[in-house]
């Protein structure tokens, strides 16, 4: 394949992950399948600009230029700047982890993501992407998603996180019928099986839905209804701030 | 001049900015210096990639692929989420808007910004760049900086924001020593005159300054020492849990 010159300079990037978060540049070469000339030359123009910095031991890491520029994307830190307020009030009333997360193809991102004081099994993430039915949120935003986009989902392998992730399709499909018909996800053990989540839609200035907020705790000591009642408080006075 | 590949790239990147968040392609064409159809090439790329994104207006802005990223950055997203529990209890302690910096460059950029409910005149968001000199958190950076750095920073013109910003080089090396014999800067009105903000650095593991927090309240309100002992006490919290 013939790569673009756009092509090898966002291959560079693509290096990095989340078990990638510090790269030498032969690593870099070898992970972005670039010579080492091209890939030493790229990582200098990309150090330059400031989307990549060396640390003390040589090695590469994503730099701030990246942080400032993504905090313009209007689906981003921007929503989450909005929203902000209120997530804080469900994390201290829940003491739950908290997430914000709008869909992205056939994912769900996290845009902010409050963890509990008590370190949960899982630890989201500002950034964190995850397939849209293993998660909250993802359910919320797949369940009001267009009908073609459901059906790519439903067609496409289910990854099992937990024995009760749901993976069947059929399942899975009465599962966004009942979360479009309450207005609520609530869900058990996807990702992690002690946790339990609940998940409402945030509507956008057209009465689409424009992201999910989720509070996640263990089961145990779970109250989905105040929850559920908590959440879609939120909800409305985050939409409210996003129309004015 | 004659611009590599991965520049022209980085010039489409380069086009976005906080006043420049969504733009038409001969809007980018035209920031960016390009031709048309180069720029068109380019954004088709990078929405592909998902570093920006096309609204339903047809204007682009920057994608989520991007914030992703910048969360792999080991002094931006994954330092705020070690701090922000401690930020988030300033926050409620204090109810002033709380910041996270770190150094880039001779400017400062907010990691995170917690914004107090009643709005102040100045809403700081992350992914803000000040110049060191007019911000708490800058200040604390800039006397921790190296002796070259901070001569830069002193032989270079220092923008006025309001009448107490110190622009003197004189004032401001003054300044800069009390700031590394108290462990402390207080300062009012750097950028807007009701505000007093209280700044102290965060060591990182090998004792350098990784990082500063700050709380900036209304002045008339400020009970610095008290805020300085919190925000003392909440940066040795943030130190032991980078360490740890």
């Amino acid at each position: 394949m013939r790569r673009t010159a756009a092509g090898r300079v966002l291959a560079v990037l693509d290096a990095f992950g989340p078990r990638h978060r510090a790269l030498s540049l032969s690593e870099i070469s070898r992970r972005a399948g670039l010579t080492l000339p091209t890939a030493h030359r790229l990582v200098r123009e990309l150090v330059g600009w400031g989307a990549l910095e060396r640390g003390e031991d040589g090695r590469y890491s994503v730099g701030l230029r990246l942080l400032e520029l993504s905090a313009l994307a209007p689906r981003g830190l921007e929503l989450r700047e909005i929203a902000f307020p209120y997530l804080e009030d469900l994390h201290q009333i829940t003491k739950g982890n908290v997430h914000l997360g709008v869909r992205d193809g056939l994912e769900v991102v996290y845009v902010e993501a409050l963890r509990a004081r008590v370190r949960n099994p899982v630890t989201s993430r500002v950034g964190d992407r995850w397939p849209m039915h293993a998660t909250g949120t993802g359910l919320v935003l797949l369940a009001h998603a267009e009908r073609d986009l459901q059906e790519q989902v439903l067609c496409s392998p289910l990854e099992r996180f937990t024995p009760l992730t749901v993976v069947d399709p059929g399942q899975l499909r009465r599962k966004l019928a009942q979360v479009r018909q309450t207005g609520v996800a609530v869900a058990r053990g996807l990702i992690t099986l002690p946790d339990l989540v609940v998940a409402v839609p945030v509507p956008g200035p057209d009465g689409e839905v424009a992201a999910a907020i989720s509070v996640v705790v263990e089961a145990a000591q779970a109250q989905p209804r105040q929850l559920a009642a908590l959440l879609t408080q939120a909800s409305r006075s985050i939409a409210r701030a996003m129309s004015a």
